[in-house]
């Protein structure tokens, strides 16, 4: 076989934007009968260096996490600006907004999958690791995250 | 906690309607850089005795599996007459179609979600099995599939 082209198998979260994740984590928590997680709101840009269509990341998200047996169900709200989780939101609703697989090396597989024609659309930092989306609408019919424990 | 409206976190699929997955099939397995799976026809309703909206399911689909380290990711492209996953393609395009749960008892499971709002849209059998999907959109903002080894 060829190389591959993503850079991992580990599929960890499948991530779902919603308009109000309070109400969207109350009833997960009732129809999982699981409590209600935390939610948090990401970092600024200060902290987090992200990157969103090349301009820092002037947005937020809330954001709370299910975990089921197999991998984590995450809730993301968009807060404020533009943002891939508010153009999602904008353009088609609430829904599955990507899948997320870990990788070694995020910049690595950034810059394989442009190569194939699969734009970075938003990349940025949080506590313990970093995060890009890469549009692979396209050619997979849904966008990738990649995380890299750091 | 209340009981748990939903019979399992064993999260094993999640499903993404192509309207090619010959195209699809082949584009994944470069991009993972495994082998292009067999894909193979569901079979008629006499053998699946499969039920869309109330009515005999006339439509079938074409199915590829990849197997990731924590799930399968599935490729369906429907055949034929209507169905949920032809409707999915015609109102929304290519994209996530659901996620789907191993449950102990498909039929209990459908009954608790009717009870609470979420209608059965679509079930049959397979070999082996039987599966339903249950049209969770309004309250968890991605349809269900309850997969039950028989």
């Amino acid at each position: 076989m060829a190389d591959a082209l993503i850079h991992g198998t580990k599929l960890v979260q499948i991530a779902i934007v919603v308009r109000n994740i309070e109400k969207s984590a109350a009833t997960y928590a009732k129809f999982f009968g699981v409590p209600v997680p935390g939610i948090h709101e990401t970092d600024g840009v200060e902290k987090t260096h992200a990157v969103y269509m090349g301009k820092p990341l002037q947005a937020r998200a809330k954001l709370a996490f299910f975990k089921m047996e197999t991998l984590s169900l995450e809730l993301i709200e968009p807060v404020g600006g533009p943002s891939t989780w508010k153009d999602h939101l904008d353009q088609k609703g609430e829904g599955v907004h990507h899948i997320a697989f870990m990788v070694p090396d995020t910049i690595a597989q950034e810059q394989v999958l442009a190569a194939n024609g699969c734009a970075t659309v938003q990349k940025g930092d949080y506590t313990g690791g970093r995060y890009s989306y890469v549009d692979t609408t396209k050619p997979l019919k849904v966008v990738l995250e990649f995380l890299q424990n750091t």
